[in-house]
């Protein structure tokens, strides 16, 4: 039986690695719908490529764009918010939450609170409201599968272990493009010097995130949510080799890592498949060929971002969602060359120390309420101070 | 309820691993039977030490010496190849098998063919006689934990995976101590330059196994009938730091590695509390204090007989079980000092040419005459050449 895949931000850089591995097995998927966010010619092109029943593009004016370029496809098409949640709502064995940012919780939420297991790419879920969705994902039965490669790692090393038996986890990072660099010369780098990731292909905004540690902070506090460990328990060290994606420290003093070539497709083909695996044609790990795989201390005080992340999960409430929202603002304004690479994390901490002491958000909608007023609030400062 | 242990091999280097553990947690386990060889004040001391219901000496000759070292002590002894097997059938629910060489072999299936747990540390068990054990444990329904820290490492990666998922297993060797030298010099070497191994305190004979990198050899063997893949799929890399002891590949591209420090006590921890996990106190594995981990192929220029022995695993039936027969007496003339080091390889060499073609041992006794003519006909070989 074809396992039937609704994939949300299809479009997008994860979802074109999802496109890749269900081209690349007819056999054994078949695409109920793909969601986009704007560009109605990229999602109609995806929708043609997997054969997909429906294509949403969430932006309502790109309706007739996408119609035309679906006429006589075939595959039926919609767009606006409230058809991207009727397309949700559609009998299917696997929903892929690819979507980027916040304008993913609401129909990653519909997908979970429908007891869909979901393979789970977007990181303001767990980080904007982690809470909700892993209670509701309780609730409903719905099995989340992490699609980040770190995550995805860590999940598989944990295999059917306990978190009980879970002393730590590493999450490792790249270090990215500023890795080496003095201080001085990370305040004052550029988007086009951000952007050069060693390892990883990804969008703009994730991809500046990881050159100031700010991604792999983050990822500590989705790895809070997936696998319930306290902060405390919660590591990351930089791995530039970006093999090792995850590390489980058990108590009795065993290791199991998660390793793979930085390859999207990789943890992809795991959720798409779980709890099969697939036949991949992608490069292979030679460990012998690579001869060594290096690992250090990140240095929060060249990369405060990793620092600031670590506090808001410690402080837990409404912090994290504050510091995502501040940090997204934050990066634009970087991206529009508004601030300096520097700023962004100086920007972040001030908002998250005079905006981040409320509760947990515990709905999306409450999530999102934080979320609006903690961007607002970053946009003053910004006013304010550049 | 405590775990009721039985340890063939209890005064050895792995049963003093053993002996740690399990005094470590008195709560979790109880000791029906120590087993030692030879040495009976060092098994007397086991035995107090665990509190053990019995202790047997394989050699008949030391039981006087070892009723009188448990004098008083409440602890039964016994002795005797018969006595051996005689606690083997006594009530456990885990057999520890850790005697070296193929006196293990008697006692290790007599244990898993009365169903029992065995935690696996006996080499030749698979590499002389792989197919009757690994047929009769099925037949039992005997689970075997592997205890060497290489196969346990891939067992706990591979999870609860099924083998149809895995396309290769690597093994890491540390390379020994003649990692880097030149052929020459490796040919020369003398017993107490083998007897120094970086990163393990074992016995002799597997001291200079990993010198040459025959042990790594034996393991693939090994993992051949543990894990039921071919010779094929199965690798060995050298990797100098011991953290890194196996790693499963996945047909999907992602591989899940099994990571330690090099102490015995936490393979031992994983088989005497599996599927649970202990508390262990061991050192902990800090990647970023440790900076680099390298890999490297192997040089079977240098280290012929991991060659030699995966030429056995190739050409099976026999090969196997003389390869290990002819190394065993082979690495005796060389710790006697009557041959040199680079002697052992062109031994085993001469003796597989000539004397490996039989069938597979199908069942223990045939094993162990193929092992009895094989290690006669090395001894004539020794006797002819050197």
């Amino acid at each position: 039986m074809a396992t039937r895949i609704t994939i949300l931000g299809a479009s997008g850089s994860v979802g074109s690695a999802v496109a890749d591995v269900v081209a690349a097995h007819p056999d054994r998927f078949e695409v109920e719908a793909v969601i986009g966010g704007r560009d109605a010619r990229a999602l109609a092109a995806v929708a043609l490529r997997l054969r997909a029943r429906l294509a949403v593009l969430a932006d309502g004016e790109g309706g007739p764009a996408l119609a035309e370029a679906l006429a006589g496809s075939g595959i039926a098409s919609a767009a606006g918010e409230t058809a991207v949640l009727e397309a949700v709502d559609r009998e299917c064995d696997l929903v892929v939450a690819a979507i980027a940012g916040t304008a993913g919780l609401r129909p990653t939420h519909r997908a979970l609170r429908a007891g869909r297991r979901i393979a789970l790419a977007n990181k303001e879920c767990l980080v904007t409201a982690g809470h909700v969705f892993m209670r509701d994902a309780a609730r409903a039965g719905a099995t989340v599968l992490p699609l980040d490669s770190e995550h995805n790692a860590l999940f598989q090393a944990l295999g059917n272990a306990t978190v009980e038996d879970v002393e730590a986890m590493t999450l490792t990072a790249s270090g990215g493009p500023f890795r080496d660099w003095p201080a001085q010369a990370i305040a004052e780098a550029t988007p086009e010097q951000a952007l050069k990731h060693p390892n990883w292909s990804m969008g703009a905004k994730i991809t500046v995130d990881s050159a100031g540690l700010m991604n792999k902070g983050l990822e500590l506090i989705e790895a809070h949510h997936l696998f319930g460990l306290p902060a405390a328990r919660l590591r990351a060290v930089v791995h530039p080799q970006s093999i090792v994606h995850g590390i489980v420290h058990f108590r009795d003093g065993s290791l199991a890592a998660g390793l793979a070539m930085p390859d999207m497709r990789v943890p992809v083909a795991h959720c798409l498949a779980w709890p099969e695996r697939l036949d991949m044609a992608v490069p292979r790990l030679d460990l012998a060929a690579m001869g060594c795989l290096t690992f250090a201390e990140p240095d929060t005080a060249r990369f405060p971002a990793l620092r600031l992340a670590r506090e808001a999960l410690e402080q837990g409430g409404a912090a994290p969602t504050v510091l995502n929202a501040a940090n997204e603002v934050a990066v634009e304004a970087f991206l529009a060359g508004r601030i300096r690479f520097g700023d962004i994390a100086r920007l972040v901490e001030a908002v998250c120390t005079h905006e981040g002491g409320g509760p947990a958000p515990a709905e999306i909608d409450e999530a999102l309420a934080v979320d609006l007023a903690a961007r607002e609030r970053t946009r003053a400062y910004l006013r304010q101070s550049y």
